[in-house]
C-alpha cells in the first residue's frame, strides 16, 4: 500500500500522477523530450535501455520492467536479453558507443561526481557526440528522479513481468504525452 | 571545465539549459510547479529548504547555493543559518513538520526504499497532508537528478558564496520559467 492516499488503483507513477495533475505534466513532457524526441541520435531503444539500466542500478521494479519491455519492444530483445544487458552489458553483442554511455549512465546513479573524464574520453573515443552524453547524463539522472519517486511513496507495480511486455507496444504507439493531453 | 562543449560560460545548470533548450523546458516547469507553485501549503522557503538540503546531501556546490539562498531570501535567514540547518536541522528552530519532511527527505536522497512506514507516520502525527509527503519525495528526487545533471556533466559554479545571495532576490522575481518564455 502506497505510503499516500492516492485515491486511484493505478500502478507505480501512474498512481502518482493521476493524485497529482500538477506535476504530471513537466514529468512527462520530460520523458517524452528525453526518451522519443525524434531528433536525436540515439534511437529510442537506446535511451529506453539506459534508462532501464539505471532503473536495474536502483532496484526499482516498475520502471525497470515497464522500460525493459520499451527497450526489448524497440531493440527487437525480449526479457532474457534485456536481463542480461542489465547484468552484464559488456558481454553483450551492443555497440562500443552503448557500451561507454551505459558506464557513464553507471556512474550517474551513483552520484554525479562519480563521472570520470575517462569515461568521457571513451565515450568520445567511440565517436559519442556531446548531446548524446548530455543526454545519456541527464536520463540517468531523470531515472534517479523517476525511482526514488516511485519507491519513496510505496507505489504497486504487478509482478507478473509479461505484463509490461504486453502493455509495451501500446505504450510505445501512444507516447509519454498520452495521459497528459487526454 | 565541463566535460562537453557548452559553447557558453553559463554557470551550473544554466549552461546545461542553454546547451539544450529542448529539456530546459520541462525541467524549469518542473522546478516552477513544485518550488513556486502558490497553491502550495508549504511555503516557498520551505520547498527551497528541502531542495537545498538534498542538494547539500548530494554534495552539490551550484545547486546548495542558489537554493540556499533563494531558502534564507524567502525565510529570512543568512547564509550561517541555512548552513545550520543542512548541518543539524533537529538542533534549529523550525517546525516539527518540517523536521518530519526533512527527514523524508534525506531517505529519498539515499534511495526510495529508504522511506519508512515510521517516518511517514512521524510526518503525518506532525500534521503533515498527503500533498505535502508527496511535493517533499517528489522534491528530494528531483534534486537528485538535478544534482547529477550538474555534476554528472562537470559544470563550473562562482566559489564566492555571497553571488548566490545577492541575486536570489532578483532569482525569486523571475522564477523558473525566465529563461524558458524570454
Amino acid at each position: 500500500m502506497a505510503h499516500i492516499e492516492l485515491n486511484n488503483d493505478l500502478p507505480g507513477i501512474r498512481g502518482l500522477m493521476a493524485f497529482r495533475p500538477e506535476t504530471e505534466r513537466p514529468l512527462n513532457l520530460l520523458a517524452e523530450t528525453l526518451l522519443r524526441d525524434d531528433n536525436n541520435s540515439l534511437s529510442r531503444g537506446e535511451r529506453e535501455l539506459i534508462a532501464t539500466y539505471v532503473s536495474y542500478l536502483n532496484d526499482c521494479f516498475f520502471c525497470q520492467n515497464v522500460h525493459g519491455a520499451l527497450a526489448g519492444h524497440y531493440l527487437k530483445c525480449n526479457t532474457d536479453e534485456i536481463d542480461e544487458i542489465k547484468n552484464n552489458f559488456n558481454s553483450v553483442n551492443i555497440s562500443t558507443k552503448l557500451k561507454a554511455l551505459l558506464d557513464i549512465a553507471a556512474s550517474v546513479q551513483k552520484g554525479g561526481k562519480h563521472v570520470s573524464g575517462e569515461q568521457i574520453a571513451v565515450a568520445k573515443n567511440a565517436r559519442a557526440s556531446d548531446v548524446e552524453i548530455h543526454d545519456t547524463v541527464l536520463i540517468a539522472a531523470a531515472f534517479c528522479m523517476f525511482n526514488r519517486y516511485v519507491d519513496g511513496l510505496a507505489t504497486w507495480a504487478p509482478q507478473d513481468r509479461q505484463f509490461y511486455v504486453n502493455r509495451a507496444p501500446q505504450r510505445a504507439e501512444e507516447g509519454y504525452l498520452a495521459s497528459v493531453f487526454k
